[in-house]
């Protein structure tokens, strides 16, 4: 029974027992006690067990053991299924994962999917917080919420590091390719955050404002607290995400005008290179008339002529701004 | 009549009878059963019979009859008329084709048009599991309506694969106008697809919030998972539409740095070749008096020279990137 | 009196008889009839008759006189006043008119402006069908709206076609000023086309649910059909707006690859001319001192390398795709 | 006291006296009886005697003495104040000017700032109908709103117009600075009219629907009126706010095709230059042995050979479009 | 205790007494009396102490302490905790800060984080219209927010001054890298007060409307005004995003038609440059029989020739705009 991770009963905010799944039926009888229950990836066994105590709908169980689901609140009846979606940096990658609960009168049931932290730690912290805890197992939801929340900052603060950096090599002199991919890659990462932070305005929404007899007046602003965090988290992403399509224009400009200094620069030279050719042409003729081929000093005046007129050229050129 | 495929009885969740449909009418009057129907492509006698047996609508049969509706629900007094559209990956074509459902208090008529897979094994499964079938005909119509979103999966599936590997064909190194009407045509497909999924978010809300008796409190949540699969397609398909216009845009960013490419390479080979052509041609004047050309190692200098501008050149336009 | 196209009563649904304007206040009197007068580009006379007949509004008559009015519906106290704006194909140009109503209790006048087609075929088909014309005006209101929405779906398809050549104009090798000018008047024509339909949604909604005395229940499920039409039109319009754009973007990219296919061919040809002009060009100095011009086998075998170098440019640039 | 225009009181719709702003407070006494003022650019003092008489609230008179608000309709208890933009062509330039409203039960002040034409005519043709005067000062203000968005019209025509010379400009064969200028311009004057006009949809909705003692059900069509115009207001400048970016993105694509289109021209003379300098410069070497020197029809032929292959090389760009 | 700027008692708008933190307590004991406390980046020991003087939730001086929050209103028990953030022009850069609010019944604290003018003239200022600010604490909390607000007119001010000195670098002949950058960092910082302003329009509505008790219904006008100036400077905002955009768009195309002219002078210059090369080549040819090249006026002619035909290409080129 490798996925229980941890399965507790709450008194008065304090932990009264470690219990087994299989003393829970007796466990839910007790008065003014709660449990809160960890599961980490559980298979079809477990769920049903856990569905049978709880009387938890077919529907929700099938959804909490398929996983990849979208982030959502459903309530069945007197029970509230919350699926969440966690998120950590690996390196430059994003770790996702997904959290479902099971929110009852007094049963809180949390399932971890792919990677994520373990909460054992939020558990130690509600713990140490008795007079908070004693809420009951919707301030047990809201620690393991806000945790997940909070998980998302240092995301968001790599994506943005990465949006500066981009930034930077955007605006320096050679445009590469590999720019023009990792800002594609950056939106990507900004969409697949959205997904995942977005429906949660929804989710607390309902929590703060529906009137869910599983949630007292007390602990709503807990909950508006979330959702205030997952506004800063949306609206961080929504702000790269227009900087980030502003950055792919302002990139296409500068790719035009390097484009633009490269022609310039190509005619410039073309220009200081193609006129000695022209003159060096026109005295390679083989008139039998051309009197200046006779003169003593025709070849120093005509190299003087040429290296001349290169001269003005280029003078003329870098003063425009096109060498 | 081979446009009726299926036609029985249910009492209690189970197949009662297998019916024709000339026994409808009295079939209809026992209680606690209800009718579930199976028609393709019917001709407008067929819907005739159908429209006179439960008393359906004019403009719904009408509609019925047409097909090329879009996606809708709407309420003829007692009785609910929804379209729906199928998907199904045909290779690489998507085969779309139409649902059309009569609800009524004690029966279900299914009209397909078009592509779409048989409905024979949904109707196995419900008839698998009578305690769910005895909540009504509306659970018929869940199981159908159900079965018809998942297969959009495997759509988006595919899209989302085409999408890959379009990332790959922009992100490679050669630009191809191949690509570019990739992209066009992947649009296209996207905002097909999202037309027939995104009146479904509509459709499921008015099934699960309406005031409709046809539908009870216990059938209710799931039409809310036939939603979420819906919300999720839909989300599916807006991403990847949002990702095609970035990948568009990155698209042109990277036509133009190769576009750059092309230019300083060219620039480069230009001033390569162009500066040998030019000091040759100046010892090609005819001038009587060069003293280079009597010179004995004239020729031999100037080549050496030659040579060594163009190692220069090559040397330097490969450090800065040209070549 | 050229204005009035057509002014019957109607009873039970069937024509009672043909009226003159001047019958009118009488024929008002009689119970269980209504009254459906056509007209056509009235002037302010005949509006002004109508006007005192059936008692509108002074703002609505100097609507009705003006024309150019958008789509709108404006109830004044019992009568409701309508806009609706028609659309034909004529040839590749969209011919718009105007139609307006005035429905009452027992009347219903329709007011064509511009061009559009007659609605005599509509009273005709109504006649025909006299258990639902006895629904009262809102029936033949209904009627009409129905005429004009359907008349939108070939303007549609014209334009949906005109998408289509036009997506093939894109994809085909050469771009092409006419076909950037082409998209940009399908698109200003989409335009026109959206403002004529998209408010038709708003106008059918009001019909469908406002709390109207002047349409009762049976005939709103009719209106529910003309706001269906109207829907498609707008989801067909949509669509092809925001392929429009996509195609666009298509275009500059497969423009600027076109740029960049020029580029490369015309650097790939330079290089195999440039190569033998400069080899050429050695070959012609005229130092004193240059053994391969004694012997006698330089020329043909500078001839030779010339040759096997192009060849070779020839073979590379061919196979690296820049020729 | 020039900023006076005009202060009559009346009466029964019709005007009954020319009163001094010192006269007012024994005039509001006057049952069945209203006072319209008209200022403009009042000073402080003026707006301070203003406030007192009809017991106008601080923040409202603070914001009539600053103008440059936004349009806006506040209610100060029994007293409404409105602030509209108003527009006109001058030459090519949009004169922008304000209209402020204090609208009470019975008495209307309507403060004038900027440029704007004057209200005298409005008020005589409010005095000219009597009968609709009458329905009190809320139909004074209608008349004046009706005025100003009135002149919103030619504004609109201008600025399609304009729109209409740059769809020339753009679709012309040489892309210009100027034309992209013009766009930028344009787009800045548009929304600058969407700025002004769009709060009046907001406004008029508020004077339609709210619960406002002030505008009794008589009046409230005359405000759907000033709605209506403000919609399509609103529409022509969407409209043409849509199709200038449209533009702006084609004259991208033309700017693009003309580049193609030099390059190629380019390419093509360039090779039918550089060819005959090929050639020349073969014949220019200085090989001994070079049999075809020697030959008597060596330069004629030679001459023929390059005339031919530039006419053959122009025939073939000509064909492919490339000249 | 730096942290406390100032604290007094105000009674019928009047100064009372200036308080020290600890006589807070019995201070607020007294009838028709507030308290308005100004803090400066307090720390958690201060905050404590105010929390518990006027029993603050725990979430909100966890806010207040922290800081780096969004703008929000949130309501906790009868208690309002309101965050805005400031803004000033520093040089080219936006100062931004933070200021926090508790509105009790009896109490205002202020507690400012980062840079931000001080509030002391704002407090002399409602002490100088007592008849105002005995309207009570929320009177003055309007005094602050609308001397924040107010501060960010300058700001946009300065943005639009940078906008239009950037619409002229645009516009002007040479497009330079720094210009597209500029445009981009012009973005990010409309983005940035965007996102402290908008969250004002639902804060200030939420003072004018809620069912609050803490505000009256003489002091909702003064939000409204509030409200009224953040609508401005959001719209002043959207405006200058959306010319930015197309700013950024039309700098694109004036890049492209600089490109175009690049290469038509380059293409002009190239021909005049390459026809006389061909010409003196062809005369460069060394056959024997060449007759020109005998005839005495051989040279002069040719000379004419070239200079004739370039003299041509050069008139032709100027007059089609390619020089």
């Amino acid at each position: 029974m490798d996925c229980v991770v941890n399965c507790s009963a709450y008194a008065k905010g304090r932990k009264a027992a470690s219990l087994d799944i299989d003393d829970l039926p007796s466990a839910m009888l007790e008065q003014d006690t709660f449990v809160w229950i960890g599961l980490q990836e559980p298979d079809g066994d477990m769920l049903k067990r856990i569905q049978k105590v709880f009387g938890l709908h077919d529907l929700a169980i099938e959804d909490a053991l398929r996983a990849h689901q979208r982030p959502k609140l459903e309530a069945y009846g007197d029970v509230l299924f919350i699926v969440l979606r966690t998120a950590q940096m690996n390196g430059h990658v994003i770790d996702l994962g997904e959290t479902h609960f099971f929110l009852g009168n007094n049963f809180l049931v949390t399932i971890r999917h792919g990677s994520s932290l373990s909460y054992v730690d939020v558990r130690a912290r509600c713990e140490s917080t008795p007079h908070l805890l004693q809420k009951g197992p919707a301030f047990a939801l809201y620690s393991v919420m806000d945790f997940i929340v909070d998980q998302y900052f240092p995301v968001i603060d790599a994506l943005e590091e990465e949006l500066g950096s981009l930034e930077e090599k955007i605006f320096e002199e050679t445009s590469k390719r590999e720019t023009t991919q990792q800002i594609y890659l950056l939106k990507r990462q900004l969409l697949e955050v959205k997904r995942s932070v977005s429906p949660l305005l929804d989710i607390c929404n309902k929590l703060m404002r529906f009137d869910l007899r599983l949630i007292d007046d007390e602990t709503r602003p807990y909950f508006r607290d979330v959702y205030d965090h997952a506004v800063r988290i949306n609206e961080m992403v929504d702000n790269a995400r227009e900087l980030l399509s502003t950055a792919l224009e302002a990139n296409l400009s500068l790719i035009s005008i390097s484009q633009n200094d490269v022609s310039k620069r190509f005619a410039g030279w073309a220009a200081i290179i193609g006129v000695p050719t022209m003159i060096a042409g026109i005295y390679g003729m083989n008139f039998d008339a051309m009197p200046e081929l006779k003169w003593a000093f025709g070849y120093p005046v005509v190299l003087a002529t040429i290296i001349g007129t290169c001269g003005l050229m280029f003078y003329f050129f870098r003063r425009s701004g096109w060498l």
